[in-house]
């Protein structure tokens, strides 16, 4: 079998998420099923992370083998032929037999994109912000100030949602910072960690929202991390403000596109 | 009455255009529908310009007539309220009652994008772009000469389909440029007109299209006006990359968001 690498961007909206699901539509189950018709054979998907329902990515990776006799066939012309529109493999390489999508990985990066115009929102951004919009806007300052205590190595037990069994909740954030968005009423925060849990980053910039809305003070990050308590963490923002926007691996592939394109 | 100036966008995919019809739905249409429930009487607007079905609006200009006694109400608020997601209201002010939002716009401009990445199109901007990604590219040293064909006073008839009648063919062009877009796999071509005729920039930007594929040269735009006749002309550019991006009065206000934003 060859092993293929594969680049995938999303609109996450009309998908219940990456993972397989036996009724539900899912990325992994359309990456499958226009494998397996390539192939004339079952072909088992395995992608970095398992995004959310309504999540998008840019830059998510998958990994997938198939025949040798099949290895040089143009992957990504044929896949983006078959693919659904709202799923395209922005690079299609075959890897080493022991590249792993996922236990290959050195950490990914998430963007969040927070909506911040308090009269109006533009239809075509609706499906990938926070629409967070307030006449008296967000606190800057203390959203940084407390993005700061996310930074390094902390147990996100009390920033992660229940799921799939995992071993321990210690994770490394290595970056945490906001951007300009693609218009002056959007602010993009960008999370860069080794790893995330289940929903931490959407759990982080729901805490970070409330910051800005000085219904959190910074320290009270701390505070929860240190708790390791979920109940008294505050909501998850929405699925559709994040975008998986790129895997890091030893062997970096050069994103496809600027992070703007999101 | 009072005199309210609206600027509108929305997103073109699911309507029939902006003009009023019986059956199909327009945003001139939504507008009324919100209008008339505000002020519990039907309510006229009036579109800078009808745009096309599939095409969107960053600025499209009204103006509408509502009761005195109506005239200080939160409209921005209020219209954003009511009307369905992929429209909403940017800016609302109250206007001289000789405003017009058709008959005293001196031009406007509209933003056609290119996506010219040829092995795959990023889901979310499909609905905005026309896709002419091609291995061996297009010539943007062709195309800008032939944009410079357009710019200045010409008679239009030669790109322009049919539909109302109009008083005359002339227009005058007063820019044509080609500017970066949203990824490095867009291009962004601004058109700026006193006036424009049916579907007038859909055509243009076909005949460019044409010449960056090396199909037409430079000179046959010239050509193509002197003729005036639209059947010797290239096909008509897809509604989905067109965008009336502001509408030019003598008191401009300020654009709500940056050309980006589209």
């Amino acid at each position: 079998m060859a092993r293929l690498r594969l680049v995938v961007a999303y609109d996450g909206t009309d998908f219940s998420g990456w993972q397989l699901q036996a009724r539900d539509r899912t990325v992994q189950g359309c990456l499958e099923e226009a494998l397996g018709r390539l192939c004339a054979c079952p072909v088992r998907v395995i992608g970095a992370g398992r995004t959310d329902a309504g999540v998008h990515a840019l830059g998510q990776t998958a990994h997938a083998d198939v025949p040798d006799a099949l290895a040089g066939r143009p992957w990504q012309r044929a896949l983006n032929a078959l693919l659904p529109k709202d799923v395209c493999v922005t690079a299609a390489t075959l890897a080493a037999p022991d590249f792993h999508a996922r236990f290959s990985a050195r950490g990914k990066i998430y963007a969040y994109t927070l909506w911040t115009e308090p009269t109006f929102l533009l239809p075509w951004r609706r499906p990938y912000v926070w629409d967070v919009g307030r006449q008296d806007g967000l606190d800057a300052a203390a959203m940084t100030a407390a993005a700061r205590e996310f930074v390094g190595e902390h147990d996100f037990a009390a920033f992660r949602n229940a799921g799939s069994p995992v071993k321990g909740t210690v994770r490394q954030v290595l970056a945490l910072e906001a951007g300009p968005g693609l218009s002056p009423r959007e602010t993009v925060w960008r999370f860069t960690a080794t790893g995330f849990l289940k929903q931490m980053v959407r759990n982080m910039m729901g805490a970070l929202v409330e910051v800005g809305r000085g219904r959190l003070a910074p320290d009270d990050i701390r505070r929860l991390l240190d708790a390791g308590d979920r109940r008294l963490g505050p909501a998850t923002a929405p699925a559709a403000g994040l975008c998986l926007e790129r895997v890091l691996y030893d062997d970096a592939l050069p994103p496809v596109a600027s992070p703007d394109a999101t």
